[in-house]
């Protein structure tokens, strides 16, 4: 019997970075690894997301096209593979502007000023009153990069789950408008790691915060790097019993210590006392190295040949382009902007 | 001797209309006049603004799709020449869509909020809190409009300064920011005629207001609207002295009037009293059925080919999409865009 069943479809994700740096051991944990995953059983769309990113850099615009190819390079190192995931640069794709300008008639300024994210986002800028308006409407950009591609899936922190939120009222607002079912609502894949603390003990890892470990970085970098990692102030002696909760080396020896058990012992033995920080440091910057190791080798490498590197950005954004264009011209015909 | 001084440049023009209905008398008084003159003097851009439309007219967009030919026919009609102005479709150059968002970056919401023309827009909608998000940013639309044919000269009314303001505000905000001239200031151009009333003698002459006299108005439509005008309530008999101010019929007749002295001395009868209003607008039917017959023959030529006509959008959208395209070219450039 043939079933009329529609196979299950392929998932469609959408995900990317600002490009404002290089990326580091927090975006490994956070995004990268899954990505790598992901591409064997999705179509991935990986997003350079330079317009994105100029929204909050007004003046600073080369800071972001610069890193586009540097974001580029660390995707290609950790092994993105760009025949199985396309790398695009999101300025590139211009179909992305026109959808966010249709999208832009469906939602209130209102609306967007209560966006939990945006509200915080402002806060932490100090915008106040001065809010560039492309930066509160850049949730409507957003739903447009997500929606353009038909994305079912999209990676994200809990803190950005207004997002999704506001791109799936989105959705339904232009289907409701136009009286079809032209665009997709997607859903949210959150992360299940932690979030990687900066070696400071922020809980954020930012190179803008100078607490980041790169993923090109060098073994000296990555040697001082754990040396400068804060572990528990009170744990002067040896012979002291440690506190585990709020010691950056055991975050970085949770997220990255491939023997659990091991790692549970060393979590007991540092509790009772016993247990030295330059052990378990010098544990966690073997592990460190090793793991970056090659992948400092893989970008060295690619970073040899950015002919290259902007050949696959140009094949992606080519590919990220036809698959926009089908849906603008959806949005187009539903809109009654066919007009040739 | 060689003069080193380049040529006065011949002024490039940006002007056009909503295609939220078919064009009345008041946009031939008030703009479609000079737009024939202006086409010998410059290069005209005419936008058919189906973009703009759509942004306070979310779910009713097929009453701005459908008018996009219908403008098209009344240009055409009073003699627009589609060789000398280049008629275009907005939604259809893409690029106007990239370079207002790129634009949006550079203004605040507050800004935006205190536009005094846009301010008043939301008060006659009644938008209140609930402004579409793509409505308060509008004017930035129109600065990519503009400056996206580096536009020197804008026609615009009175109210519509402040849309001039902006647009020179964003473009040397964009000049300043990428720190070469890029994008070029524009001069706004005043209507030396006055605005045309409604047949019923409001202030403004408006299809939706059942007050317009369309260019596509039949002979019997025309009679019955002057029959219809309004004149001075207080003129009861012919023997009584007649308002001269605030008559729509002196309105219209200080618009089509060839002969001025005999415009003169017919005020001056009607304020003394012996002047019927039915000779008055016996006259200005007159006029009115002369100004309007070609107009309407047009019309109804193009109409029977309206293949012809959409041959006509899509050549003046190809040449408007080219003259875009070189200034989102240098603006891409300028903010390092160009990554290819």
């Amino acid at each position: 019997m043939v079933s009329n069943k529609p196979s299950t479809a392929r998932p469609i994700v959408l995900t990317g970075d600002r490009p404002t740096g290089p990326l580091h051991l927090g975006h490994y944990i956070g995004s990268l690894v899954s990505r790598v995953q992901l591409q064997d059983e999705a179509s991935q769309f990986l997003l350079l997301a330079d317009t994105q990113a100029m929204t909050d850099n007004v003046g600073r615009h080369q800071k972001v096209t610069e890193n586009v190819v540097e974001v580029a390079l660390d995707y290609l190192a950790v092994g993105i593979d760009p025949e199985k995931s396309t790398i695009f640069i999101q300025s590139q794709v211009t179909e992305l502007y026109e959808l966010s300008m249709h999208l832009l008639n469906l939602v209130t300024v209102s609306r967007l000023e209560r966006n939990p994210t945006i509200k915080e986002e402002i806060r932490l800028r100090g915008f106040e009153r001065d809010i560039p308006a492309g930066f509160l409407t850049y949730p409507v950009s957003q739903a447009a990069d997500i929606s353009a591609f038909k994305a079912t899936l999209v990676p994200v922190g809990n803190d950005q789950l207004p997002m999704i939120e506001q791109t799936n009222e989105l959705v339904r607002r232009f289907n409701n408008v136009v009286g079809k079912e032209v665009l997709v609502e997607c859903k949210e894949v959150l992360s299940e790691t932690g979030r990687l603390p900066g070696i400071d003990g922020k809980a954020k890892m930012s190179k803008s915060l100078g607490n980041a470990i790169a993923l090109g970085a060098s073994p000296a970098e990555i040697k001082q790097a754990v040396q400068r990692m804060y572990t528990d102030p009170n744990h002067l002696r040896v012979d002291d019993p440690g506190q585990v909760e709020g010691n950056v080396v055991f975050a970085f020896l949770d997220a990255f210590e491939p023997d659990r058990v091991a790692l549970e012992e060393l979590k007991q033995h540092y509790r009772r006392g016993g247990l030295g920080d330059s052990v378990l440091k010098r544990r966690l910057e073997g592990h460190l190295q090793e793991l970056l190791e090659p992948i400092r080798t893989r970008r060295e490498q690619w970073q040899q040949d950015r002919g290259e590197v902007l050949a696959i950005l140009r094949r992606g954004t080519e590919r990220a382009r036809a698959a926009a264009a089908q849906t603008v011209s959806e949005v187009r015909g539903a809109l009654g902007l066919n007009y040739f």
